[in-house]
């Protein structure tokens, strides 16, 4: 059973195709600035039909609709393809970033819950990109059925103490205002890998889930179901990121309208795009980070103390949250492979039965693995994310019913 | 040595006359609706020198000047005058809001200080009536010494990493936007008296202390200097309150101002006066919310859950920057005086040491206690907070040098 994955993000698409019999990746794509003057894409082929498996060319990309069919012209090509026909795709998966409160679990596409999707659309209208990916699809694989699987699902199980905010409750009746969350189909799929691997039934688990990559959240996990997360009604909530600020005194907003002269827009745009790392130091990345610190750079290390520092204050947060943790659980860019911001994070927390071993931290090794110290009572693992096979088995759950 | 204290706030001018040679205090008063139609004073005595030692008076005042030049013939009139002349007044004691990054302690009053709370102004324009104290006693007290005393300075000890957001540092150079945190004359003053109830020397002495009140803030302290605090820039910042949303995803405000049609200025206000607890359930006052709840409102029990659990939240958060306490201290009108908030904000903690003994809990007595459960690692304080007294021992510290 092949399944392509679909991500339309606000300027870009990316797709994976995969084999779900052999579980394995047929090809992974990425078609970047969209509407811009040149467009880029790049696919890569697994296993390589060529000498280089990846191939890259420029070309303008006017919209999403213009980037679907131009990945369909690519996966099915003569000189670049991987399969002979689209006919050959037999499940489509489309990752979306807004279920709202409409949708708990992935499900199966109609014009109703299109409908529903577009009705969603206030919620996070920079990701209305989402929809089109969607109807497109349904032009371009006729009869071929497509689910939904949504960012916010994993934490539709919330209880109203935790996704409420303290404002008239009016905002939330009316207008929707409420904490939903993101990065759930990460969140989903590590929960599940570190149960398995520490032998317990998921929903027998309590876990601390540290995603850390461009975006970063956490989210409480009682019983592998999500009682609580970072991010808010947006991403921009919740911990210092590579460019958004997270939570911060609401009365900044006002302030800087009244005392730097800014507009609303200019002040949102800034916190979700020169704030977070960038802000503190003009770097977003966390990699050239450590080349700073490495050099001296005194608000590099600020940053990073910063960006560690918040993650730390959370984890005892969600401790208190859940009262027992079977582990803490880092995934995402940053917190599979950067042992210096997972060390900084669990810092001084041995009193709260967190301890990491820095040998077993410090190894770059792929998989699963877990690098607390000999009888910490909450295990510290590392759990390498995958929200497209998280995406492509639900794809899969749903229309083999 | 005769102290009096003036907290002169935005629309009100209460005030404290305190004999300092025997702890106690002469009278206490409070001049409310400054500015408006008609306002009123009311002053209390200890001892009664009447059979009801509260009296009170409408009449306008229409400034805080005038409230100065009220207070002052009160407390020498005639008719409820506590003493005969303002001579007898040794020290004047003011509370400041907003001492920016300029005092970490107490100071002197002079030209040179009242500059520098000028260009303070601008961190709390609502404040700016803390200036006109200090002018009004100039003219009212000359040759009394004044003594300014900053509700920020207890937080100045915080390191950076704490402090700083995580948005331009230009923000912070120009504009000096960052965390100050306030109540910390209340936090100091419980985290000293804590200290001594434990029988340790206070800067040996680990403590989450809570203050919760109409206002409501935490601090982590750490061998007996803050390193962590709840309030912000603003004290709109951090915990729910009685009408103040505390820390909400930032973008809710540009979402209001494009989907529900609000001016930045009209949601400040919203998050600052209609929010909170009242924002839940229409009603800012605990004592109110048990009431509902007793009688099955759902919304009232909704916001005394939400309440706690953002207090058990940052008790785990600053366990984790601590990374050791030796007790969590309740302070302030709610944590004094409701121990159904104490339980539920402590519940599930005992796997973090924290455990409250219910019938302890329950006592209703005045004076420090504690009301942990037997083998607790952290204690559970219960202690009376006061700012006036803390206000009046900073100034009399600072007169005799």
């Amino acid at each position: 059973m092949n399944i392509l994955i679909i991500n339309c993000g606000s300027s870009s698409l990316k797709y994976q195709l995969l084999d779900m019999d052999t579980g394995t990746v047929i090809a992974t794509g990425i078609i970047e600035r969209i509407g811009e003057e040149t467009g880029t894409i790049t696919q890569k082929s697994y296993p390589a039909k060529w000498p280089d498996r990846k191939n890259t060319e420029d070309l303008p990309v006017p919209d999403h609709e213009a980037a679907m069919h131009l990945m369909a012209a690519r996966l099915t090509g003569p000189q670049w393809g991987v399969i002979r026909s689209l006919a050959e795709i037999d499940a489509l998966g489309h990752r979306v970033v807004q279920g709202g409160e409409s949708f708990s679990s992935p499900v199966l596409i109609d014009e109703g819950v299109m409908e529903t999707i577009r009705e969603n659309i206030p919620l996070a209208p920079l990701h209305k990109s989402n929809l089109t990916g969607m109807e497109v699809a349904a032009q371009l694989f006729p009869g071929t059925p497509g689910v939904a699987v949504f960012d916010t699902e994993f934490h539709q199980t919330m209880p109203k103490k935790a996704f409420l905010y303290p404002i008239p409750m009016e905002l939330y009746t009316d207008l929707r205002i409420r904490k939903y969350g993101f990065h759930g189909t990460s969140h989903k799929y590590v929960t599940r890998a570190a149960a398995e691997f520490l032998g317990k039934p998921v929903d027998g688990v309590n876990l601390i889930t540290v995603h850390l990559g461009n975006g970063c959240s956490m989210a409480a996990v009682e019983n592998g179901r999500c009682v609580d997360t970072t991010m808010g009604l947006t991403p921009l909530a919740g911990l210092m990121m590579g460019t958004r600020s997270g939570d911060i005194d609401p009365a900044i907003l006002p302030f800087l309208a009244q005392n730097a002269d800014m507009r609303l827009n200019d002040i949102d745009a800034m916190l979700n795009t020169r704030s977070g790392l960038m802000g503190v130091c003009g770097k977003s990345d966390m990699r050239d980070i450590h080349a700073a610190r490495d050099a001296g750079d005194e608000n590099a290390q600020l940053a990073f103390e910063m960006f560690a520092y918040r993650v730390r204050k959370t984890i005892g947060a969600y401790l208190a949250v859940l009262g027992r943790a079977d582990a803490v659980v880092f995934t995402a860019g940053i917190g599979e492979n950067d042992d210096a911001v997972r060390l900084a994070a669990c810092e001084g927390l041995e009193g709260l039965g967190i301890a990491i071993d820095p040998a077993k931290n410090a190894e770059r090794t792929p998989g699963i693995r877990a690098i607390h110290a000999e009888g910490g009572q909450v295990a510290v693992l590392v759990v390498p994310t995958n929200e497209e096979l998280e995406i492509a088995r639900a794809t899969r759950d749903v229309v083999t019913g």
